[in-house]
């Protein structure tokens, strides 16, 4: 074969999602060749322990990041070091460079993508090829961040409405199978879906962060982290999903980017959808997205959302892209759209209470009082805390949180802090 | 905006989905511009009944082909005339032009893709940058070429199951709604979803040329239609339906492409899939595919599979990615690879037979003959031919074929062919 482009990479951070890519490349370099044309060689891996990594040593590695970045052989930097710093300077220092990056860093995208994104835009008019990729930022293996800029780019996105976080799936799904929040997250640690310190994935950030990121892609104005109300799966017991089951629904954390009346909806929240909505059947730490849009219509698409090998992948094919020449220009109008501060739903709330007549009468009244119609209510037999199970009508966010305040503070009726899950069509 | 492309287009055939796309690029014009920063303008539409349309007429229009591909100014193809002539010497002679193409001609590319990959080839070698996109060939707005070649390109494809033809699928989920073939046909030709002549869809040939292209991706050998056996959905009754209905299970029309042992099995055929099948799922007009994947794993995605809109958004994919500078060398091993003949499965049979003592105990001694093993029998009540379904244990297809061709010449006791569909896991 003639027709071969030699690519030179620096890695930065040698993880797990590192180390499947240079496993990949290893193992893979003649398909890669073969398909692709190019030939692919990892020049220098920035790593601060890469002295312990077995796998690395066959690579000319430095602790000094800075040095691959400065390394001038070097086209595509991929940055899988992760967070804010020094990940932020590093990729700013390698554009300047003249790199084009590859990353999967959502909190780095999703809290100063703007600034990445206008420094790859100077050198795209300066006619200078530089480029970023970052399909490897949300659903690992999912195709979505190249399918937001091809085929679903075209007219309005409609929705993006997902399961973008595995390590929540994985344990609200044990849960349904009859486990307890903290049984179901020693399981979700043991199996390397939850970290130590599972705060991040279970408050739902994680999930926001790569919302934050479709979203400005989905709607072409920059949204952040801090644009997007965020609720996680720390609270919600077994009894809610036992509930759940007998209304014929299910819990799942669920990611939305809606636009209703030219103004969008940003939420990420554990809800309650029917047993026959398609994400109802996302399971484990399976992550999936709907799309819709002006003129591709809906498409529905589910696959691994994190792990080594599926990130790797999507890292992977961010090279291809980069080094087959597409120079994927990321313009961005950076409109400002209005985001809906408070949106109305059909809540389902549990009340701890103890079990005694007058409950069920100054729960109501607090209700009324914020203008929270009861569709229908249920008392659930049971030792104390009683549980009494409310699906209001459609109300707003702002109005249910104000009456939950009050009612939670009636220390003497209420045992512990109410349960309030967004009731999804 | 400084870094701005322009690009020209010639287009062959403004049929439906040559006229979604015109429509997008008028309405969507600057949104194009400013988020990819290509200028597209359509050069020369080909047509050989340009004069009819109302669309068109702002436009530079011929009834020669051939005047669109020799234009000089003109940089991609987009060739939606569809079948082989002269579709092929079309594209072959703008290759040869050095133009890129973008096509939706899933016949020419699953029977005569080897010569048109060979010529792309022998220009990207000796540095012309032409290539070929063909998303619009397979699923719609579903993005599969394109990610057959990114994400899911680096470890081998273990598996591609599919839906992909959707005026199947919407007649048999019509039919499982109750409807009887020649009823769900109509609907489906009164929607739009399906030919006045529907043989081609019906058949099982649009899926199995689909098949051919997404088979020679996946598995990096060239694949042409006649290596796949097809099967279509023509003689299956409402009956069957509600058979599989009553044990648990769903028709749907299933496309496959898995690696068994290093072999290929390729098949086009209904068959019976479990109703907790994410498959099952998938209803009316919408097409879905599982891609099961060395490193990323299992994805499975789903949406429009055809239409005006999602068919022309998928060619504008194309057109970007061209223009974006990819060149997207679509190298291909053309090894050979041993195709499946004789594949086992459980298979479904029913058998319309006259109401007499001794029917079973004929059709059992023919299938004992054959070796294929019966799992369970149930006669159907009713009247004649009176129903008996048979569902056997894993066995040869060849055995099934042979043991039906005796089975339906005793005319005396079978009154109708037999239906026989496999039943997968």
């Amino acid at each position: 074969m003639q027709y071969v482009k030699k690519v030179k990479l620096g890695l930065l951070g040698a993880g797990t999602v590192g180390q499947s890519l240079i496993r990949i490349l290893e193992k893979e370099k003649d398909r890669i060749l073969r398909n692709h044309g190019v030939l692919l060689e990892i020049s220098k891996i920035g790593d601060r322990s890469y002295e312990k990594k077995e796998l690395l040593k066959s690579y000319h590695c430095t602790k000094n990041l800075f040095e691959v970045i400065e390394d001038q052989t070097i086209d595509i930097i991929i940055e899988l070091i992760g967070g804010i710093n020094p990940a932020k300077e590093l990729i700013l220092k390698a554009i300047e460079n003249n790199k084009s990056i590859v990353t999967a860093n959502k909190a780095l995208l999703a809290n100063y993508g703007k600034e990445i994104f206008d420094l790859i835009k100077q050198k795209q008019e300066q006619k200078i090829p530089v480029t970023i990729g970052f399909e490897a930022s949300v659903g690992g293996a999912l195709p979505i961040i190249k399918n937001l800029r091809r085929i679903w780019s075209f007219g309005n996105i409609h929705s993006l409405v997902g399961i973008l976080n595995g390590t929540c799936n994985f344990i609200i799904t044990k849960m349904e199978e009859g486990l307890e929040y903290q049984e179901a997250l020693k399981i979700a640690q043991e199996k390397g879906f939850a970290e130590a310190d599972p705060s991040f994935d279970v408050s739902g950030k994680d999930a926001g962060q790569k919302l934050a990121i479709i979203s400005s892609l989905g709607s072409g104005c920059w949204i952040e982290e801090k644009d997007i109300i965020i609720e996680g799966i720390e609270n919600i017991q077994k009894v809610d999903h036992q509930i759940a089951h007998k209304w014929g629904m299910v819990i799942r954390l669920i990611a939305i980017c809606k636009y209703i009346k030219n103004q969008l909806l940003l939420r990420v929240h554990p809800a309650l959808i029917s047993k026959n909505h398609l994400l109802a059947d996302v399971k484990n730490e399976f992550n999936a997205l709907f799309i819709e849009e002006e003129y591709s219509g809906s498409t529905f698409i589910v696959g691994k959302g994190a792990g080594g090998f599926p990130t790797a992948s999507a890292v992977l094919a961010d090279i291809m892209s980069i080094a087959s020449g597409s120079t994927n220009p990321w313009f961005m109008e950076y409109k400002n759209i209005e985001i809906i501060k408070d949106a109305e739903y059909r809540f389902y709330l549990r009340f701890q209470t103890i079990d005694k007549p007058g409950v069920l009468a100054a729960i109501s009244r607090v209700l009324a009082d914020f203008e929270i119609s009861i569709a229908s209510m249920h008392q659930e037999e049971g030792e104390e805390p009683v549980n009494v199970v409310i699906f209001t009508h459609e109300c707003k966010e702002s109005s249910i949180y104000k009456a939950l305040e009050i009612i939670n503070q009636k220390k003497d009726i209420i045992l512990a802090p109410t349960i309030a899950l967004r009731v999804l069509n």
